[in-house]
């Protein structure tokens, strides 16, 4: 089948012919993918930065928010059959540690995360496990909900997290209108009564903002942090969740959070610095979110069904991948890039 | 009557005559002190940290661990008689700002907190209010209990938060085995049935911790990471509570936290540095911690009368108020300093 | 002023001319009734039904849901001033004990429930408590929101309560389409994401229901407990609000609850019966509700200014009390009746 | 093998010989029974009280509450070992479903429940699977464990759940002092700060609450509901926990119960009956509990490895098994029932 692979850290991914995958244990699932997300982090791997912490030799293939159709199932498989759609949940957990039992499943303590540290869904067919796959309601199709997988739930996560601060009269500040920014915003309309202020440097990403469902938009042109202490009674906001994680976004952010607040850091690449001090004259939290459950993931295809969560998307045949991480690198990219094999 | 006023900002503060307060409002109450406790808090107002922040102008009187009997009531005052004796929680709270009204006194918004912005308790009288006041249960003496009025509740309210996570099983690992740490650790045995870890650097300290409620002790001597991460099956502590916030310790207090764990942070004084990578991909949270509130304080006293949580204290004459802070400046003094006009 | 007056149970009460209150203590707030809401609970009062409970001496004034202007305020109130416009929280609490300083307001040691136990609303002035009033936003009239200062946060606080229990996917059914229930579903709608079913014997009160927010409407005509159970996969819904608690309602309501599902009583009258069994094999819940509190209130005022709750309201001239009366006991009474002195 | 089979509903089971049972999905696990404990539960499934709901034909093996070593395991097993020791969960739960993917392991939609609606483990040999075992710290023997499996985890479970209401202060009422009764109050002891108060017919039983950790033992004489109130200021307790469930238990718990308060219901056989007007005019709740989790039967096997909770028992050989059912129907059974085959 084709596939991309990593050949080399610093490169490119290349599209080649490999081997099909097959069925080896009784709850492994194949599934032909109809839609791979290509993601920042994606290109965070191209650069080698989970080199040491994903432990994998190269080659192997990227991809790791897939969506598709079951091709064929592991003998113990009834939770899905084949021939049915499903958007595959980016890791497969283990089912018997603690984490995984309580809910946790990120926290599984035997974990693989293919596209990270196994291969991928940048490919004609994907091996994952039937504790990984959400079947889809026949009205979404994979290429249009894949991005979900990964970068949907996480958005999605740390909303969840944030509902029991957001009662009606409250604020939340999302930090970063791009790729889960936007699925942010739609979460947080449709979980929570708060005040949706969206902080962003680019005015054309600010302008999508208010159709899904921002209140108000605040343009990182320097005065941002008076903004919207301005329109938060010169207190901060109840709730930042931070889609980027890095510059000076956490330290805008931090500025921008009430006393007793929470900061959700969702976005990563820079430093989180702060006085002791602070944290405590002020009773602030600073939280940090991975991914989500795969209960979370069914969650959110229920969202995406009834229309609440919608993904702004730009396909790209598998075989045009380069062209792709091309146009995520120089920013040409609109939405979430999908490769469709 | 007589007080320990500050003058002068990097000075000790002066024993004198002052006029006695008044009532003046219907809430308002008058404690007569029997004990007000010494804290590293006071140090640091001696310093002028909270200069700006406090706002105050000098002179005005020390001291935010009060405890006493009162001796004076406002006209609408009935939940505490002349005679009955009292702890005093810092902070004077509204009692009709939406955190009062959840609870969450210490975000009260037209707040006083005496000793630090208004006239406190290192003197023979207090003026504090109805909503601060703690009947304490006859068994226990105003000076035994003072010291619990701000670092004991500020132990207790860390430890609140954390039950959720201190299940049967889990670890918790205090940070410093000083004045705060030791109310800590009680609280701990107390309130959850967590395996508690305890590191300090000094011996002396450690030595104390097991008669507290410590399952362990552990030596800052450079091997405390490894040695807690050894004692947690190389996987860390599901709770961390920082008693100290400064210099190495919340670096250790990071490399010693569980993926998924929390930070608990009650000392200050330094930074929290933490890549934001390092947040997410392990799904971590730093917590601050801002005293308690008045029912924190009420359940402390009840643990109090119960036997579980006792303080070591060292008593000072009023008037020997700048031995007191020259022997906690010099570390000589042992368990809290208690000052008794 | 003019006042309802109830002289004996089982008889209308009267309009007639009493004194004025007057402000008597400190924090006393005297409030000119701009609309004061009727409500199933004074058909209750009436009939003597809480003769026990509240201890009053007859005659005295009705009305428990009100709203107006400020008029006069206590030598100590600062939170509201003369001219505001105000609604009012149908308790006066004391802000002392354990409840109201953890946000349980209704469960104050020491409380007064103007209409019930004290002179009440329905009449040209109403002495309350700072404690019980908040400020309006200006584009709310009295009279328009005077009904959600009882009926509106006890709709309010059972949802809250139920929000955990209502992620994307999951289904809430309101039994009752009336006062209440319509308030439900609005609150329902702006706080989750739950499918919302809603039961009730009218054809015409659920015709209204979609309009606020039904995603189904189910008559009750004896085939609702199957109707419901196809609407949830043969399953039950996670969350029961039953608006009407007597009746058919209780045994319709849980033979409609999933496993593990909570069964929130808001209305009451009737008998709750389960085997013990039953509630341990199936795991379910059942959680009384009790009004709201202070914060609650302010919450729905804002859910009021955003426009995602609007009551259904009949006005009468204070003089037409009994008119209100009979229509409400007659069943001919739309909406909530307002009375407007 | 020797098994313990029930041939007709309303007779004692008989011991006979049966084959053993063998692997056939990757998921088995077969334990040697070291104990099978005896529960009332048992007294109820051979009255035919779960006929129906369970659907099993007879004759099978009962015994539910089981412990021993590991003798054959399915292709996929890796948590365990042949040779462990092992308590076994009561429920086999797919791993798959949302209830097991949120840690609700007893509300999963495709259960079994060996003992009750297949082949128990009152027998040489158990079939189960590999999300039910979990392994025993070599310290502990599965004769004294075996009947934590379900009793143990029931009381631990209903405990669990009531931390947040048990704070410093507080009191909770433990109806029964039987078999769920005594574990309740070591974990009561355990996890929480609060006073325990135990209320029995049986003076006798009463007399070892101490022991376990009870504050306070209520005979109940006809005035247990007035001792109960005298004991806490005549407002009741924050908890009661009602191991009985049938009978008058839950008239006197519910005059028990403060407002507010929540009553957790763990035995059966009886009926709840409650004014709907008084659910809502003291705001309590009824909770139902059914059994625990798999995580939670962890936690509590570290309790008991630590000490905190001890089981009575009385041993019996299989052989003797109609000895122990005629022993615990006539009352003369002391501790827990276990058999040893």
């Amino acid at each position: 089948m084709k596939a991309v692979r990593l050949h080399e850290y610093g490169q490119h991914p290349v599209v080649e012919e490999v081997a099909e995958p097959r069925i080896t244990s009784p709850y492994d699932v194949i599934v032909r993918i109809g839609g791979a997300g290509l993601c920042r982090t994606d290109l965070h791997i191209m650069e080698g930065h989970f080199r040491a912490q994903s432990g994998i030799t190269l080659p192997y293939i990227l991809g790791h928010e897939n969506a598709g159709r079951v091709s064929a199932v592991g003998s113990a498989v009834d939770i899905v059959a084949v021939g049915d759609t499903v958007i595959v949940h980016p890791q497969i957990s283990c089912g018997f540690c603690r984490s995984c039992r309580a809910g946790n499943d990120m926290h599984c303590i035997q974990a693989a995360f293919p596209g990270m540290d196994t291969d991928g869904g940048m490919a004609e067919l994907l091996k994952t496990s039937a504790r990984a796959v959400v079947r889809l309601n026949p009205t979404l199709a994979p290429e249009d909900v894949a991005a979900l997988a990964d970068a949907g739930i996480t958005a999605y996560h740390a909303v969840k997290k944030a509902i029991p601060q957001l009662y009606p009269g409250t604020r939340a500040v999302v930090i970063g209108a791009g790729g889960l920014g936007h699925i942010g915003i739609q979460c947080l309309k449709a979980l929570t009564p708060a005040e949706i202020i969206v902080v962003d440097r680019s005015p054309e990403a600010l302008a999508l903002c208010k159709s899904w469902g921002a209140h108000h938009t605040v343009l990182a042109d320097g005065q941002q942090i008076a903004t919207v202490k301005e329109m938060t009674n010169g207190r901060g906001a109840e709730v930042i969740l931070d889609f980027v994680g890095e510059n000076s976004s956490v330290t805008d952010g931090i500025a921008m959070l009430q006393r007793a607040g929470t900061y959700y850091m969702i976005g990563y690449g820079g430093q989180l610095l702060v006085p002791t001090g602070l944290l405590i004259s002020t009773e602030i939290s600073f939280v940090g979110n991975l991914v989500g459950s795969y209960n979370e993931l069914v969650e959110l295809m229920t969202l995406t069904e009834q229309g609440k969560v919608t993904l702004h998307t730009t396909f790209y045949p598998l075989d045009a991948a380069s062209d792709a991480i091309h146009d995520l690198e120089t920013g040409k990219l609109r939405g979430r890039g999908i490769l469709i094999p």
